[in-house]
């Protein structure tokens, strides 16, 4: 029986990531459609045959090679907001960050407001919940991945967004592709606005360092589409991912 | 200290309902400013002062006096959905339509799929859960509210949209008045979209009858901020909702 | 027979004027819809009946008793524009923008790229037209009142618009009211982007005072149906226009 | 001296269009950002720098081999258009109908209001306008293109443009590419909205065969920025358009 599937897998040029070449391909062929969804993705639909199939998607995109980060950088007050920003304030899905406040007012107890808080949740984060290599089949929420001590890094990425919210700064959902991940795999971080604009944190990772690429951003994992399916379900017998540096490419 | 708010408590007109005289003001005189939010709600936002302080909303709206039913109505397979209308399947923050699919299934096992399958599940719930009338401080999930059994309007419309969409039938949450709710308050319900457009639903009434205002729509409570509140808690001492017909009004 | 109207008479609230009383009322009964276009101007849609109909829409509005000038303010460099503003750049209906590069610059020769260069142009625009008091039945262009020599108020905007324009500075037609015109009327006058913001310029009149209310902005007068008619022509038999200050008005 | 740039040369997925395969390239090396236009046109920005460059977009494109049409497809009455079309009933820089609707009526008088209408506004067009091989440096106006009684493929969509709007039927804008045009290059042609969708119509060609590549649409060449440039005049000194069909490509 056929499956209706959504999927997020084609970057997209935009001020921040440059897509010089793009190849999509899908065996057997069947039509695709592409539609923008309330967050400025690309989100592709198809209908996913009985059986076998198999999809390529492959990018060549120019991106800064690492992140800027803003120490100091000041809390914005609500009232200040850009009025963009106010959804990533409300709790969602994964990201009850209408239960958390007790824990974030604490871990950020001495921090200036605004970037050092948002680094200090990162930081107790990564310190304090197990890595684990992984995910669960049913993706749990932040609180659930806190309860339980450990988590992939769709779940740090939760957690820190609910922790941020909890606080009233705004923070989203970023997946995609980050260089020199071992091993290699779809990665989900965040970002957070302070300062007068989003920056990226990456709770899984000791450093910010190396280049990446999005696919999609959104208030959490629910929002972020990478392989939605429908129906009975799918079984991905094989997903491979690999980034590679074009040598030269960086500018 | 001050307080910043995020209200929602203006209807606007559309093409479901005409204001046709509308009044809002606050004491002490303070500055508000309106946006519109990736859902089309209009949202006021302003900076509560230390202490107390008034607001009054009240708007004269056309609507018509029931809302629309069709037993029968399909349901459409995701892949011939509106791209529009692909946000309302996924999970949201108190919709946990990823852990009921199993009991929408159950409920609504004989049902033709489409608006049969709603309105059973509507009844379903209407049955099930028991009417709370005191809402909690803090708000309940669709799956809370079902594991505790009862709920206010809020969770009944939760667990309706959690529930239509493990059906892959996008559903969203209205918040608004019902003219002849007793005893008078906000509102919440539910539109699920079934043969190519949205239906009312309301599993906290016997009837769909009485004349509708729609204050906002989204995902689920998170998104219709009729009320939000950032920083010290601001405590509503009094919060009074009447719903009249105006003689001679236009159905 | 009936006839299909678009208008654009009911203010809306945003970050710079604040609705707080709105009235709007059509004799004889007949539906009306709102919709929201793309500049996210407020439309109101109906069918007008045959023979004679009335129309009140009347609104309490708080707005700032003057605009902001900011002599000085730097000419944006194109790449440097927010995305959103650049349709405000390309010629229109009636800005002929792609026709007056050289006389833009003979007429903003000496001046400091900026804002200085559009209160060139809108001093340059008020001495050299002379004003009529009644519009053409058909509006006419920028190049068309240039060619002229004397326009309405619409007029004079355009012209406005079309010389900023030419000098990569984007400009937007505003309609609305401003207090204390005489005879009073509905109001038409432009916005330039500079300096980082949206400046008001008037070229109808000596100086920017007096509070002003937007109805609604577009590219140019074909974007801001605030009286719209399709079909065979509807006669205004009689348009009253009063704009008055509350007393006590929050300023 | 560097000069700024807007290019939209870079087809996108959608319903109609599925990009495959995509590259686009410039020497020298020069940051690229692209945007999102109120059409939901992607725009690239660019600064380009004195001396010469070079630029190369490139796409695999899978469309249909041809295009709808459907004589008799109705007139839809303006007061049941979708309000997302109305935009395309107002005139533009280069579609003035408030200047034609004497012409429209005459050229469609005995046709079946809708589709038919269109259909004959077409092949007058075509039968009328002597066809230019080379356009004007300056693009002209639909007006100016009918006085003159001459055009390219652009005039020719301006003045369908402009003839179906007086008639109160939305029309809008393609460029983009046709695949068998001799000699190949750009192409512009229009859509116009009859039995309630938008329908392909091309007054330079003969018949609709062929399948054709949207790069973007929009109310006409002003909106449709394939090649805009600000500050001092970019020479392209050398512009080559292929399209070539991919064995096999078609499904």
């Amino acid at each position: 029986m056929a499956s209706p599937m959504i999927l997020l897998l084609r970057p997209h040029s935009d001020t921040r990531q440059w897509v010089a070449r793009d190849h999509y391909a899908v065996w057997p062929g069947l039509p695709i459609a592409e539609y923008t969804d309330m967050y400025g993705n690309r989100c592709q639909r198809l209908l996913a045959p009985a059986g076998s199939f198999h999809l390529e998607a492959c990018s060549d995109v120019q991106v800064p090679s690492g992140v800027e980060q803003a120490p100091g950088a000041p809390f914005v007050e609500v009232q200040d907001l850009p009025a963009e920003t106010l959804m990533y304030l409300a709790p969602s899905r994964y990201c009850e960050s209408d239960r958390l406040g007790g824990l974030a007012s604490e871990i950020t107890g001495d921090c200036l407001p605004g970037y050092d808080q948002v680094h200090a949740i990162s930081a107790w984060i990564r310190r304090t919940l197990a890595y684990r290599a992984e995910s669960d089949p049913t993706p749990v929420s932040a609180v659930e991945a806190l309860n339980r001590g450990d988590g992939v890094c769709r779940d740090f990425a939760h957690l820190g967004i609910a922790l941020c919210r909890s606080l009233s700064i705004p923070a989203r959902m970023i997946v995609g592709y980050l260089h020199g991940l071992e091993p290699m795999d779809l990665h989900a971080w965040f970002e957070a606005f302070v300062g007068g604009r989003w920056y990226v944190f990456d709770p899984t990772r000791a450093t910010l360092g190396g280049a990446r690429v999005c696919l999609g951003h959104g208030r959490d994992a629910a929002d972020v589409p990478v392989f939605t399916q429908f129906g009975p379900p799918v079984i991905p017998s094989c997903m491979k991912v690999s980034v590679e540096e074009i040598a030269g490419s960086q500018h």
